[in-house]
């Protein structure tokens, strides 16, 4: 956007664990103004694309590293260090992917189909552009060889994990991997937590359900944690051959989020205990 | 900066045309914010350079229309369209020129001494890296070839007008002009009116006066506007075949700011008449 590389997940991830994230919208910065956007606007450009002043910073300070030759994760880890984390968040790829959308209205970048469209389009496919040839980022396959648990955040499968397991490599180490591996179902009753996930999967023929998540996860993860909503669906998720645990995934607040947080922790640590 | 295309002084024109211009500062937008300049700091980015919020936007619009193939032209009339003035602003060349100051401590690039150090280095000589291979702006020739007048403002001559004459093509079009041309001395009593032109000049080995103005713009001008505090220099100008005008040419307001161009306006209708 702007010629600005924007990563709005790894954002969004990194905003989050610096305490920084907007609490409401999902995006950005808490208490960002958007003076540069209006003046950006004044200039005729295209601002739906709602950017921050503080958010505008990260992604100029990414864009110039970048263009001198820095990679992703190097940059990633300069934010992180700037910013006080003391976690490792490592970006799917140094390489270049790019989130297509296919619509009866032909092929859309996705941030024009989830911002710019509202979602309003039937998606037939979703392609990452790039994906074939991206690398791992440097210490991925490794961290999830080495890693004592995984888990899947309730994140859309398609958009936000799918791109992760598209890139070569990362789905076989997730296959194979040494540890236990869980995932929260991100659709509950039929709906998604948040974000196009449900209209997603149903308009692209898929089971818009937490056990339509447990088929795309099949393979990649010991225990799926679903809703009470979802408890019907239990039996036929096993029959997967994947476990269950069964709790409020409805994150209203901090202590929701620490709760179903607990509840993937102690089921890494219960499965382990049983391998 | 940052990655980002920045022409200072083409923007300081278009604002102050536009009436955005900070009036205390002499760069920058009225008003501005700066959260993204605090976003950059907390990240680690070099801050010395002051960029506003909507000051920023100028620049991310013009670094990516520029990446995308626009002309500096181009997109200096686009902007000037969406602000609304009905004037052509034209840079001095669409290509690359970065003015680099020699001092006892090496080559700084123009703003690094300027801003980042306060003017405070003594300066050998200026060079302007690209100069040679520029080309002027489309237009800018034939707007010399064509004007009914040319007026030099009263800035740095030279790391402001010499940049400008540096481009070939422009000092000789100047020459041949068909019409007067006038200029404002920017020294008053040894002193610059703004900026350390008074110290370059001095440490260049130039006399940093107006007389030392009025040798630079030999053969370009035909009128030199000086101040009343300088008065006693006018004879040793017009003995250089430049004829003066002495006004006050202190602008600390509007009306002295009309008032002066005022004379230069009628300056050149005088020459004109004459000539």
């Amino acid at each position: 956007m702007h010629g600005l590389n924007i990563c709005p997940d790894l954002d969004t991830v990194v905003y989050t664990l610096a305490r920084l994230a907007n609490p409401t919208h999902g995006w950005g910065i808490r208490g960002d103004t958007f003076e540069c956007l209006r003046g950006l606007a004044k200039l005729g450009a295209e601002t739906w694309f709602q950017l921050g002043d503080r958010d505008l910073a990260t992604h100029i300070f990414l864009t110039h590293r970048l263009r001198s030759g820095a990679k992703l994760s190097a940059v990633t880890s300069e934010i992180c260090n700037r910013l006080g984390l003391r976690c490792t968040i490592c970006p799917m790829s140094d390489d270049r992917v790019r989130t297509i959308v296919r619509t009866p209205d032909g092929k859309l970048p996705f941030q024009t189909y989830f911002v710019q469209r509202h979602a309003q389009d039937r998606v037939l496919s979703v392609a990452f552009d790039g994906a074939a040839r991206a690398r791992p980022a440097p210490g991925l396959l490794k961290a999830i060889r080495e890693a004592s648990g995984i888990i899947f955040c309730p994140s859309n499968p398609i958009i936000s994990v799918g791109p992760i397991l598209a890139v070569p490599g990362v789905r076989r180490a997730l296959e194979r991997r040494r540890c236990p591996a869980v995932a929260i179902s991100p659709i509950v009753g039929g709906r998604a937590l948040k974000g196009p996930a449900a209209e997603m999967m149903a308009s692209m023929g898929m089971e818009a359900s937490a056990l339509g998540v447990a088929k795309i996860y099949k393979d990649l993860v010991d225990v799926l944690v679903v809703d009470r909503e979802d408890e019907h669906l239990v039996p036929a998720i096993e029959n997967l051959g994947i476990e269950t645990r069964v709790t409020n995934t409805i994150m209203s607040g901090i202590a929701e989020k620490k709760a179903l947080a607990r509840v993937a922790v102690r089921a890494l640590e219960k499965h382990k205990s049983v391998q």
